[in-house]
């Protein structure tokens, strides 16, 4: 990490002080696992989050922006199974149930509660179900719960997703851990599926908000699965104070970002690796734009390419499907400058084939799980990198059989 | 046809006096098929043509551009099974020496030649195939072949694509004829995959070009297989003027429009149904925008969601996944007054499942083979309507074997 006093354990989920977490078994839809998850903040943690862009977002989304206004934050109640989205006024008041009962269990105001959902579209969320849960959860609040909390936020993922780092600040060590869950309708704008991340560094809330803000740009904006921006995206920084180390000066800053930026990008690899039916992981790289609009355009064109996805599932050096990619993207461009690259294999330079490709080195980086796609447009400085996966046969079969 | 005296036969290609036709197999890549077809027009025709909007777009639409601007049209030359794109300065020779080729055998000017290509990218178009074909093309032209044209142009089509139709006009009586191609990287933006059609009526080259600049917009423009726009596409209008009809008047002029228009909704809505893996017919039809970018805006972000597509194949009344896509597409809208539906079943109001709904009347519309989703934004009086397909098992397939 460039000198950086920052420790990356990808995997891991360190315990941090001042945040508890609690997960239940309420049966919101599925059966025999945990859907219900608790964390709580110690008090005078500090709260930054980020949301969906999209238009029809979520109750629980809707709820958690008017609390975050408001409010300190003390507790996050997540559930999985039921997005409680595109349910009208009866899902925002059964999102603030749900917030009622967290206060009413804990004794603190429902407004400091926020709380998330993620799963099937469209249908009433179970207020009764939670409220059965309630006792439970708040008497099982403990510091080492996060992998049982990483594996209760899942939907279609097939694993959970936990990562940890530790941060050496001027006045000593502070952790980093966060989760995340996400494997379809991923195009995250603004803010990934859900993600919670936590430190126990003391950080002033304006602070901890644009270190989230910068932090989600790379990691969980430049990933994508299917190209499905879905209702209820979230991404949550808190920050305990519990250490009692506080964020001060340049160097502190640079290093807890640097920290945060870490973590959020290795959740964000995570979630594409595990992106519904994917069997490779794909870095496309453009370089050489005019702007970085143009490059995140060429970039997503290829990435949300059906042609380009089954031929990275087929392991098919069809380089002709990329440069129909590059080309439909709506981006000015010189096609003699433009050069494509198959990890090192230049496969396309002075608008057409590279005169000294050949097949079997197109087919030899095909073959890897993991493939990086350059662009280099030849044109200006601006670059960007977005993550994305093959598209299977088993995309189509989790996508026609989810819900049925 | 309101009125109009235009008699549309879907799936029938009447000969068009004027407009000869003859196909071959050359063995550009296909084994045991025809794979060449050449179009002569009478001499006096005039011809109209949109291409592929597409950055890298192909050699022969460059040379056929060049070409057009240059001299009147007298033949058409269309190989299937190679694109002759992503082919550099190579390709742009390849798609003259055919043009060469033709011109030598029928003893007229190369510039005077069309060529087209569709099939795999980046392979070097093997001319001496052509060469060795064109005695053949040369000597079997004739005007009833247009059922062997289409054939002869298809690549992963499932079926060949023609619609006819006659139009009375003041003087007498003309037809229309027309063929397409187009199955998967279908998303035209100016034109479609292939389509050539024909008139046997006398029209000036610019009211031509118009009358096929309007087709197009509501048929070829508003198909999507998959989102990716070919390097390849072209449509070309030709009117050879041997029935000796000349088109004079507005009401003239209305009616052949009105049976171009015929023809070209009739060919989309056939590489629509033939779309790679498509099991079912679906349009999209967005209503009460402020206006017509944002209309589309929400119509192609509906066609082109992976988890809509894969929810029309399983049949399922996914509609969560269709308010997530209006959501997220960008377009500025009052969630309160929108409405979706499926057919005539309202299943979004008010910002949430219309509460008339019940599940077995979403059910029963998807079961269709046939289904229209209809959005309503309730703010202006735009509208726009896209026909996509649904997203199988059989897409994949069939786009990750490809080429192999």
């Amino acid at each position: 990490m460039d000198g950086l006093q920052v420790r990356l354990s990808e995997g891991a989920a360190l315990p941090v002080p001042g945040i508890r977490l609690a997960v239940a078994a309420a049966g919101i839809r599925y059966k025999g696992r945990d859907d219900v998850c608790l964390i709580e903040l110690a008090r005078g943690a500090s709260t930054a989050a980020v949301f969906t862009r999209n238009r029809f977002c979520a109750a629980p989304v809707v709820v958690a922006r008017e609390h975050l206004a408001k409010d300190p934050v003390r507790y996050l109640l997540i559930n999985s199974g039921n997005a409680n989205a595109g349910t009208g006024d009866e899902g925002l008041r059964a999102a603030r149930e749900t917030c009622r009962a967290v206060g009413a269990m804990v004794a603190c105001p429902m407004s400091q509660v926020l709380p998330f959902s993620t799963g099937v579209i469209g249908e009433d969320l179970p207020i009764v179900a939670f409220q059965r849960a309630m006792p439970d959860l708040a008497a099982s609040l403990q510091e080492d719960a996060w992998p049982l909390a990483a594996r209760a936020i899942m939907t279609t993922d097939t694993r959970p997703k936990q990562c940890s780092c530790t941060v050496e600040l001027a006045a000593g060590q502070v952790t980093i851990t966060g989760i995340a869950k996400g494997s379809g309708m991923i195009r995250p704008d603004m803010a990934t599926m859900l993600s919670f991340i936590a430190t126990d560094a003391q950080v002033p809330q304006p602070l901890l908000q644009k270190i989230l803000e910068r932090a989600v740009q790379p990691s969980f904006n430049s990933i994508t699965v299917d190209g499905d921006t879905s209702t209820n995206d979230a991404c949550v920084l808190m920050a305990s104070g519990a250490s009692g180390i506080v964020v001060a000066g340049a160097e502190d800053i640079r290093c807890l970002q640097a920290g945060v930026d870490a973590v959020c990008m290795s959740l964000a690899r995570e979630i594409v690796r595990d992106g519904e039916g994917a069997t490779k992981l794909v870095e496309v790289l453009v370089q050489g734009a005019v702007d970085i609009d143009g490059a995140r355009a060429v970039a997503y064109t290829i990435a949300h390419s059906p042609l380009v996805k089954t031929a990275l599932f087929a392991s098919d050096p069809n380089w002709g499907r990329i440069l129909a990619a590059v080309g439909r993207s709506g981006v000015d461009m010189d096609l003699k400058r433009v050069r494509i690259y198959l990890d090192d294999v230049c496969i396309v330079s002075d608008g057409g084939r590279d005169r000294a490709y050949r097949e079997e080195d197109g087919q030899r980086v095909m073959q890897q799980d993991r493939i990086e796609i350059r662009v280099d447009l030849g044109m200006g400085a601006a670059e960007t990198r977005v993550l994305t996966c093959d598209l299977s046969y088993d995309y189509v079969k989790i996508n026609a059989e989810y819900r049925s």
